[in-house]
């Protein structure tokens, strides 16, 4: 695979991934939203399907990792060459920052309308000084208990379920145009993955979902938009990176 | 492709879209309907399928663009003549037309209960003079804050990830039978940008969808029925066919 | 097709559709059920399962009729022979009694709660004299607003729609396992039917599944159950026949 | 098929089906959960995507029965040999096991929570004294109304048609990756059942998905957990036995 295929296909697959995963949570947050409040089912089929239109359009170019944590476990397991792996993971948080920043766009008059509602604000002054801003939700991942050992075990776990089946699709393919079922049933999986395990820390599952998009909004500017979290921002990148490399070790020891 | 196809499968393909979509909009919206009220994920879900079922009609006969927005992506990405473009559009709109009526049909009783409803006629009563009528929403879209540069750029970056994935399906067809599984995926896809993108504008990602119905709205003998906001129906035209031809400027430069 | 293989499978997968689509019905409409009230996605989510569930069981036995108007429109088309018509017609109507017994006996004790309600009972004294049962809902469709046309309209709309869908399954057909794949995607447009279609008559698109739960309800000894709303019942049946033949009749216009 | 496939392929199967099956009555029911609340229909997804993601994880390994019922259901119709039966019944047992153990510890934090709130100790005080403990529903399952008869007949049922589903692929694999596609057939049909057949005993159909998680329940160190209800434990083993037997014998005699 060409670098330039992994560049093109990891950031703009990447970009879409996040333009629609972050965008669901837009969708569901915002004041005016036409889906506010739609509910947990509505973000896992919306996070699912953002990785089914990412998957779809880069399948082809780049193979469609998306995600740091499917490309070490695919390292790990040979399907990847190590030397790729610094180009599929800056390629993918480039990406993810685009998708971030294009929900901004896509949402901008509700992001300018939710912060200045005074509900909103009014729950954001009564909040303690370093609690996570009021729309950071829609970027970000947060556990609703903070615990460093539970949050970070239920990333691992909800990533190791994710790459364990990306990787066994070889085990199944016999030819038949799986890279495009393939990517379906992967969606599938990860609104599965968001309905059974999202319920504790939000599950990241892919540490440029959740690093990306806190870093665009550390930067835009979001009027009242509070903290950024950065205390909690290496247990999303941590936990998917340490599932991911679990996944490929039980796959080579169990699998292969 | 001969014209006499490419007119009956975008027509017929093209009415059971608008049908099957404007349906679950009138479903969700009027007054004793089974359905009213059932929410984002279920509009989401009901124009994905109306998307699938217009499409797996049609694709073995006209191609199944059903959307004009997909034809001038395909047009400049080369798979389709510029020469057959204007039959496309025009079968299009037609069948728009076709299916919005046929709503009306399948609604009647409801559309009369909802409009002759004292609540609603308080509701449009208490409206600005120039607020769109009390079941315009079940034919077209609207904006929830309008703000025409927010409003256009929503529309046309819902309309590239649309479009874009429609195009690199020909990157993953290997022949087995993709025509069936790629209208799959398209359909969850439409189910993915309504739910994430869809917050703002109620996604039209097809100037025919809004369009056609638009006009069958304005034509149609409903009582009460008020305005059919005409100074806004231009952004779900526009909108879309930029998005359509950015991306298949996209697919040109970075995919092909 | 042997007379054996079309009895077994019609009258297997029509027992077993009936047998979950009424299963919905119960499932969110009798006291003490888990999904009791779940709503109308739930309900179309349902439907549509339980058409791939007849569906799949069937396809290699019998060609997963599992519906007259379905039958009718294949006859029609030139797929099933003519003498084949009524031993189709007979096993589904078969089908579908038994698969409505057997959600009486799963739901046993659901339905026994249920009728001795005093919110229900109190509710059923309070209806006019010859108002449907209050489980008939369960077991057959009912319009919201009664109109003869209006109601025949909706159901020979929706049932053109699934047939016509069907029928061009053979355009799309390339050898690919399609039976199943077909089956899913048939699945999928009967949820999209439901959703979008099934506001003002509860969509029976298919003769069988009105009539054979209805007989059921007739028969079987529910304490307080009313009456069955025999002057509805010919809608249901007649719509989806004329439905099917009209899409029969468009197929071999205009896409054979 | 090799024992040691078979052990690693039912057992990691087993334990992912029941660590996002359990996960979601977990993510629906615990204090402090993001989906808590989320409803019938996200728990019939739920389990519907963990049996995809189980049965995709081991299809290659095992051939994915995860499931004593489906086993035996084989066995009777031929493809698995009965000297293998034992291995397939005690990897999905602790299979089944460490799934529900991998769920306490994903929402540890979240069980403590739940199970020290004053409202759920109230309820659970008010409760009759052999009454199941506060969250042995998130592991297990209950009939809403007790009766012996009913709730048998109501697992019988559904299992039988979840294992007639499964015999039939046979006849409708043509060798085109049906391993993939049956699998998501297989998954949307467990959707089914769970929104039809679902309501009355929470639908086991599958014995080691009760009894694993209810030893799991009666070993944790949860804090006033209360009791497993052992008494009922029964009736969601023989039930799914039962029924895979049946649908065994259907399968012989009217489909093979």
């Amino acid at each position: 695979m060409s670098s330039s295929n992994i560049f093109i296909g990891e950031t703009i697959g990447t970009a879409v991934l996040i333009l629609l995963g972050v965008g669901v949570c837009a969708a569901v947050t915002l004041k005016g939203s036409k889906a506010k409040d739609a509910g947990w089912l509505t973000v896992s089929f919306g996070w699912g399907f953002a990785v089914l239109t990412g998957a779809y359009l880069s399948s082809g170019v780049s193979g469609a990792h998306l995600n740091p944590a499917v490309t070490i476990g695919l390292a790990i397991e040979g399907g990847t060459a190590w030397s790729d792996v610094p180009l599929y993971l800056g390629s993918q948080l480039l990406g993810a920052m685009i998708g971030a920043a294009l929900v901004w766009l896509a949402y901008y008059g509700h992001f300018q309308a939710h912060l200045k509602d005074e509900a909103v604000l009014a729950e954001a002054a009564a909040a303690p000084k370093d609690a996570p801003g009021p729309v950071l939700g829609v970027f970000s991942t947060t556990a609703q208990i903070r615990d460093t050992v539970q949050n970070l075990s239920t990333e691992i776990i909800a990533t190791t379920v994710l790459v364990l089946a990306i990787l066994t699709q070889g085990l199944n393919d016999e030819g038949n145009g799986l890279g495009v079922l393939g990517a379906l049933i992967t969606a599938l999986v990860v609104v599965g993955i968001g309905l059974s395990l999202g319920g504790p820390t939000g599950y990241a599952i892919n540490p440029v979902r959740d690093l990306g998009p806190r870093l665009v909004h550390a930067v835009l500017p979001l009027p009242n938009k509070g903290g950024s979290a950065w205390e909690y921002a290496w247990i999303p990148v941590a936990g998917p990176l340490l599932g991911g490399a679990l996944a490929g070790g039980i796959y080579q020891l169990g699998f292969a």
